[in-house]
Order: structure tokens, then sequence, then C-alpha cells
């Protein structure tokens, strides 16, 4: 076929309002696995407060995997404000970093059962993995977007591009070494994930501006 | 950095709208803590009436949580028709904001299991704890937005926004009030927390309409 | 306060977005309250297919509700196409409404799992009663908003009105003739509740068409 | 009646939002599936690393239906680029369809429970079947709005038309196909399934681009 096979700017408007559903949906139902103690399981004199302390991991996993999913979908949100077209191979990097995102309300789960559990090391190998792998769609989604400008706006500065480039070279990497601590110690291994994904939001939004503004000055 | 890292317009639509649909989600979610009675739980000759009656702290927690994410979504609401920016900080609190409104179907659930078990002050405190920090997080991303007008719209009227000031003063003491209570009556506490959600509501939605006349006669 | 309290017309487009989202997620959480039998309960040799038959109750209770749902959509969203203001009793009615559209979840897993139950008309009461409290919430919000022609857009027939206002005045009625029938037959009581739901999702809709057509000719 | 019961555009638009809403909830439902091994499942010395791929099955399933609900979101999404009208007939099959996507968690789980069963042929053959169901529903919807090209846009390629139509005649084919396969090897009924929904959403997107650009030629 000659023609190049893209696709035109309410697509990827179209796209996006689908992606951005399914994040809001995924970060939602992860408070589907914190389990609330039954009477049954406290008995009549336990103490609910004490049974509730022990739930500590659950409640880390949770938040880890919320600020987590928040930073990703900023990300998301960002790589979407520089593009204008799409095409397959790109509409194939996004369900596959889709497929990852809906995945994680599962290592989260894994995570708070077995944090305490003598094979937590497994547990949280599976939770950073994940991460990795989402990493890793991010940066392929990111790589064919921009490769040769291929899907981008004509007025994005090449310079915020080679920034994101950047970013999403030493991503996958951090999120690599959380996965390889998660063998040595996977408290560290989940905070190394926490701090990650509060660093990328905070790396995410000044380009954001720096894009806006541009387009109106033109 | 010099120039201040403030975002346009359009970026706070983005995040309203995907606030707007966590908000539904998490008030949707609230059903999966209603546990139906089994068959056999029930026997072949129990009464599902009386099953039914029993069950009524689960009803009594679902309608309380209902309203009040309700309320806070109206709540919401009015705070974005204020703001016309955003930045680092508003987005940190916002999603703060989201991380304790995904999280109120485990105190839900928790308060419906322990009504009436002897530990229910507990769960009660939880519940009403929950609403706190959720008041707080409001309250944050308020002073945030309001202080020296920082990220509000130039139209706004200062007397407006002295008006929800004031109001965010106020509404976390009434919640440490609810939370208080819950060592005392559980069921005190629950029915103050619903009637704080009917009020803050009721509160929420006049502004609005001085706004929009506001704008209009411009 | 002097000034009438109503909303302007973007409001009720905000409200009746959030409203989609609510009806959206709980047409697809119908889902989860059909239970996949397990290979624990099924054993080596039982027969897969003959367990699935038996699940009938669960197919019926989830095709019934799904239908109501949609239709009931379809009634939320022409109601909403006549209105361009909403006020603070308007607000309220259509929380009510919400908060039985996401309680359906709850009567349909109970009408399933006690269908062949000799408690069946309990259930069956509970599940038709749902539809009568969703019915009279439809009433009390269509009654708000037509009353005086209060919340409604300008160039809204008077006929149309009143053939709506027609159809709220029966529809609580037939509810109420399905709940009074589980007493008598369950399985009667539901088809009906199904045929009232096909029913009014085909009402719904010609009103829509005429609205439309009326104000292309303005 | 005399007029033909059609509805105006911004209807369409309205309809693809709210189906979009439930394929966006329907593809993150499936992670529910997904069952967490527990502590005590596992003992204290247990694998967990044996455990999780154990779950295989599992994974197999997720991955397939994610797969398919997506490719099933590109034709939905397609159709709805061709029609500018709906009418009676049209929204209930599109209400069927919705029916059969938000169904898919189900046998997804039973294939998952069932894949290593002496019954895995009755799971697959479930688990094709919805497939079957879901593509007969979109052959009616597009039979429906292309006859006589009854609510298609004006600017719609006969051409177009036609290669979509030719589509529809196989797909529910090969989908059949893959149900008949599922009694003489449900491993490959699966991965027939995963295919077709590779191959058509590869189909539907390139469609899309010729009506965009053709749009833009008027």
């Amino acid at each position: 076929m000659k023609m190049p096979m893209v696709f035109e700017q309410n697509e990827t408007a179209r796209i996006e309002a689908f992606s951005d559903g399914v994040f809001a949906i995924a970060i939602t139902l992860l408070v589907l696995g914190l389990k609330v103690p039954t009477v049954y399981q406290l008995g009549p004199s336990g103490s609910l407060g004490l049974a509730l302390l022990k739930l500590w991991p659950h409640y880390l996993a949770f938040v880890a995997s919320f600020i987590t999913i928040l930073a990703k979908w900023v990300n998301h949100h960002r790589i979407f404000t520089f593009i204008e077209r799409t095409d397959h191979a790109f509409l194939y990097w996004n369900g596959l970093l889709l497929l990852f995102i809906t995945f994680m309300p599962f290592p989260t789960a894994l995570l708070a059962e077995f944090l305490l559990h003598p094979e937590a090391k497994v547990a949280g190998a599976v939770y950073a993995g994940t991460y990795v792998a989402i990493t890793f769609a991010f940066k392929g989604l990111w790589h064919h977007a921009s490769k040769n400008r291929r899907l981008l706006a004509e007025n994005v500065d090449d310079r915020e591009v080679q920034q994101i480039t950047t970013q999403y070279q030493y991503g996958p990497l951090m999120y690599l070494g959380a996965f390889v601590l998660a063998f040595v110690s996977v408290s560290l291994s989940v905070v190394t994930c926490l701090c990650l994904a509060v660093f990328s939001a905070f790396r995410g939004w000044p380009m954001l501006r720096l894009k806006v503004r541009r387009s109106k000055n033109k």
C-alpha cells in the first residue's frame, strides 16, 4: 500500500478518552484487593484495631499502586499532547500498555498477600516486573511515535522530544533495578517503585506547560 | 526556574474529567460491599426476609457513603469551576483526594461488618476518620488554589472565595467531631457524617449559580 | 433568598455525564453476580454443561437487569434532552435515582440466588420493589422538572411534556403490579419487569426524535 | 406512523460514548477473574513461583479476552464513524452487542478455571460461543445500518460499505469454526479466537483512515 497508514487527530482524542477510562477504572479497582476482616475471623473478643494494623502490607501495596497508576496516567496524557496522528503500531503499543495497566490489581493483591511470607521476594519480583513491563510499553510507544517525528505534531520542539526520549531511556533501567532489588529486600523494592512513580509524575508536567505555552505563541 | 509552573485551562478540564470518572466508579463499587445471603447460609427453612433485615448496617453504610461521595463530587466540581490553571502542588492535593475517595469502599464495608460487634467503635472511627482525611485533602486543595488567588480565574468574586474558605475551615472540625463521637456512639457518628454530607451538598450549589451568573454579566 | 435557585445549561451536561458514567458502570458490574462454578465444586467427573444449565436463574436475572438498566438510561437521557436548568431539588431526585441504580446488582444477585428456593417470593419482591423505587424516583424527577415548566427548555412542546407525564403516571403502577405478582409467581413477576423495560425503552426514543426535529425547525 | 423513526447525529455520539464506557469497564473487570493465591493455600513452605506458573490458563484467558474486547471496541468505533443516524432497531442491536460484551468476564473466568479439567471442551465451547454471539450482533448491527444505506452518512463510499459487509460475512463463520474446534482441542480454539481478534483489529483501522481522508477532500 502506498499511502502511509496514519489516522487523523480526532482519532487520537478517541483513543486517549478510552485509555483514560481504563486508567480511571484500574486505579479504582485497586481497593477491591483490600479484604475487610470479618466478624467471624475476629471472634467476639478479638481486637479490630490490631486486625486492621496487621493489614499494613495491603495499605502499602494499595498506595504504591495508586500513585504509580496516577503517575502513569500523567505520562500517558503527556505523550498524547505531543501526538496528532496514530497508526497501527501505535495502537498495538497502546493496547499493550493498557493490558499491563489493567493487570495491576493482580500484582498489587499478590504483593499485599505475600509481603510477610517467606516467598515475599517472588511477589515483589512480579510487582516490580509488572512496572518494568509498563515502562517498556511506554518506551516502545514513545519510540514508535517520535522516530523521525512520525506521529508528532509539527509545532513540537525537538528539545522537548529529546527530553522525553532521555527519560524513557532511564525509566526502564530504574525499574529493572527495583526488580533486582526485590530479591534482596522486597520492602526496599516497593519503596523504590513508589519513589520512581512520584518522581516521574513530577517530571511529566513541566513539559506539558512548555508545550501549551509554545503553541500559544505561534 | 523562573517561569511560574502553571498549566492552562484545558489541562484542568482533563484532570476534572479523570476525577469525575474516579468518583463515578467509586460510588458504584460501594454495592459490591453488600453481600447477598446464600441459599446455603439460609438453609431450606430459614426466612429470607429476616436475613435481609439483619443486613441493615450494610444498607446504612451503603447509603451514607453514597450520599457522601456524591456530595464530595459536587464540592470537587464546584472548586474546579473557580480554577483556570493547575500546578504541581494542586495535582498532588487532587491525587491525595482521589486516593481517599477510591479508598471509601473499604471503611464502608468495615463499618457494615462491625456495626453490631463489640469493636464497632474502631470501625466507626476508621469510617469517620476517612472523612476527616477527605476534608483535609479538600482544605489543602482549596487553600493552595485560592492563596493569593494563585490558580483562580480572574472573574471570580473575592466574596465567594471567602465563603468557600470559611466552609473549609469548619468542615474538617465537624468531621473531627464525628470521629470523636464514634468512641461514644457509632450510630450517632454515622448519622452525623450523613447529615454533614447532605448539608455540604446543599451549600455547594448556590455558589455555582452565582458564579455562572456573574460570568454572564461580564 | 430572592433569586430562584437555578443553574445553567452546562451544569445539566455535567450532571448527565456523571449519571451516564454511573449507569455504564452499574450495567457492567452485573456480571460479577454470575459466579463461575469451580473445579472443586464440580469434582473430577461432574458435568460442566449440566452445572452451567443449572445457573439459568442467574442468566435470567442478569439479562432482565441489563435490559432494565439500559431502558432506564434511555429514559434518563430523554428527560435531560428536555431540561436546560437544574436546581437543588432536581439534584436530590437525580441522586436518589442513581442510588437505586447503583443498588441494582444486589437485588439481581439476590433473585438469582433464591429463584428456586422456597423463599423466592421475598427475593422477587425485593427485585420488583427496587424497580418500583426507581420508577418513583423518575416520576419525582420529572414532576419536579416539568411542574410549571420549571426546568424545561423554552422550545419544548406542551404536548410532549404531557405525553411523558402520562407515561410516568402509569409506570409506577405497572411496577407495583409486578411487585404484587411476586407473591403469586416470581417468574411471572420477573417476566413482567422484563417486558416493561423493553416497552419503556421503545416508548422513549420517538419523543427524542420529535424534539430534535422541532428544535431544527425553529 | 408516517415519519421514518430516525434520530439525529448527536444521538449517535451519545450512544457511542455510553458504549465506549461499557467496553472500557468490561475490559478492566477481566482482571477480577485472576484469583491471587492465598498464604493459607500455599502453606508456609510452598513455592509461590510454582503456584503462579500453574495459573497460566488464567493469564491466557485474560490476554485473549483483553485483545478480543479491544478489537471489538475498534470494530464498534469503526461502524459508528460511518453512521449519522440511529433508529429503534439499531439501538436494540447495539444493546444486544453490549449485553454480550459485559458478559465476557464470565466465559473468560470459566475457561481459565476449566482449561485443564476433563470438561474443558464445554468451557471452550462457551468461550468461543460468546464470540460467535458477539459477531452475530455485530453482523446484525451493520446489516441493519447499511441496508439501503439506511443510517449511513451520505459521504460514505459504497466500496467501503461493501468491504465491511464482506468482513462481517466471514467473521461469524470463522468464530463458528473456533466453536467447533473447541470440541477437538480447546487450546487450538482459544488460539484461533486470539488470532481472529488481532486480525480483525488490524483490518479495522485502515478503513477509518480512508473515511477521514475522504471527508476532508469534500
